[in-house]
């Protein structure tokens, strides 16, 4: 039996010294090095090589090295074949804290005061409590309501969307596509934690801003392919939106034209929102190999049917 | 008997319309038409005017409308005058929003991707959890206390420093002169939050500096003569300090030569890390005025002795 590791070499390298402190019966490979291939029971990756199953006969769970599962073809792996996606606490804390920081520069006006200090102007702009703040995230899982818990502790007035009906304490929840402009209606700062699939697919768009109120802001910290570039230039343009964090774009990384790189209104940062954290995600990782042995339900696991 | 007001007269218009929803039987003045001056009993104000009792001869209470109370000369108030500071809830979730997104940049480097963007750079820097990192606040008051309390959500290890010993859940607690360096030590992100007084005047110099660690990053939210400029500017300049975050300088606004301006690792903000809300800011000033009538303590009351 052995466990076969196949993304960044560097991070590798601390997963393998963490198996070895923490599960040192369990032969640890970084990709290319496979070692047995028919011994190969387990792989990390964030995308999975082709014919997993043919080159690996005696896999028994595929883990995602990140939160999203959009990065490859879920449909190519054998249906039998567990997908277990990364839900680790580092990964969740990283997501909380970079949230909450590009949150507070909207409602504390940092992007202004950093214009401002460029053009050598000393000009003070109201503050309004965060009561009076109204935040909406987009996506209600793991992260979505980590960041909401976060944001409720500042006092923000909060609600939230999902597919299905979620209850959070002290959110305001909508569910489906006919209550997404009644949420919208009431956001000041929209922060979208979507997973990517075909039905949320481009959903930052021009009809989806129209119905935030003018002035509105955006966190974009979900997948690059849920926002439609030339609709937030067009909306920031236009001063419908005042501004955007971006965090993800399509593609990654953004090439050195684009637009969004010099744009005034646009924060661009590489996808660093939240990255996976080796110590905790080998915990997460061994948690789940232990589970599965013992024959219980494994923490993450994909839905097929729901495709995240 | 009267309520007199000497401050941003626009701010000054929302008292009066809360005074008169609250305390309609308080005859409330805003600067310069003071009523009849032997009925003012109470002067909220910036800085108080000369002769201040000669001027109202039967003033009770000076009401400070700052949390600090170092823009004017308290030497020059009578001594039997009580002097209250604002503590209203307000500045202090104000102070917590500001310095919690301040600490959260460093954190997780938004100086160096505003940068990286500027430069058209996509490069990813490693994420450190909040575990690791070491936030120091110097002031233990109402308002160091309560940003420590919000940074404890987020995980980060704490330390504070304060003239007189105090205790803080979850805070590894310095005091004194002589404790100073071993909690600068253990700092990589310091937050000055002290009252200016003749002790703490420059107290953010090369020597305080050079007992951080290399890299150590400055929140500057205390007041401008608390920091000697020259000596942030060449602490940036060797690479010894990272970065820092001002909100108050000596003087107020800046010159429009000043070198923090165009400074690539100054984030430069006008003064605005919190502001007297005037809703909870009346309230606590009626809250004061019925205890001192009912001979209770005032909350907020400035200790002579002390300076604050």
């Amino acid at each position: 039996m052995s466990f076969l590791y196949k993304a960044d070499p560097v991070r590798g390298m601390e997963w393998a010294r963490l198996f070895a402190a923490k599960a040192p019966d369990v032969p640890f490979h970084i990709w290319p090095d496979i070692g047995q291939a028919d011994r190969v029971r387990y792989l990390a990756a964030w995308v999975p090589p082709p014919d997993v199953t043919g080159q690996f006969p005696n896999l028994e769970i595929f883990f995602s090295t990140g939160a999203g599962i959009d990065q490859f073809d879920l449909a190519a792996l054998p249906p039998e074949l567990p997908v277990v996606r990364m839900a680790e606490p580092g990964i969740v804390a990283g997501m909380v804290e970079y949230a909450t920081m590009a949150v507070l520069a909207f409602h504390r006006d940092l992007p202004a005061y950093i214009r401002q200090q460029r053009e050598g102007r000393w000009a003070a702009h109201r503050v309004y409590p965060a009561s009076k703040r109204r935040v909406g995230v987009l996506g209600l899982g793991v992260l979505g309501c980590a960041v909401l818990g976060q944001l409720r502790t500042l006092g923000f007035q909060l609600s939230g969307w999902s597919r299905t009906r979620r209850q959070v304490d002290g959110v305001t929840c909508y569910a489906g596509q006919e209550e997404l402009p009644a949420m919208l209606t009431n956001t000041d700062i929209l922060v979208c934690l979507l997973p990517l699939t075909p039905e949320t697919r481009g959903i930052l768009n021009s009809t989806l801003f129209q119905h935030l109120p003018r002035g509105a802001s955006l966190v974009h910290v979900g997948r690059g392919a849920h926002l439609d570039h030339p609709a937030l230039l067009d909306a920031l343009e236009t001063g419908w939106l005042s501004g955007a964090v971006v965090d993800v774009t399509d593609p990654e990384p953004l090439p050195p034209d684009h637009p969004f790189w010099a744009h005034p209104k646009i924060l661009l940062t590489p996808h660093i929102a939240s990255m996976t954290q080796p110590e905790t995600a080998v915990e997460q990782v061994l948690a789940n190999i232990r589970r599965h042995e013992a024959g219980e339900p494994l923490i993450g696991l994909v839905d097929r049917s729901r495709g995240y």
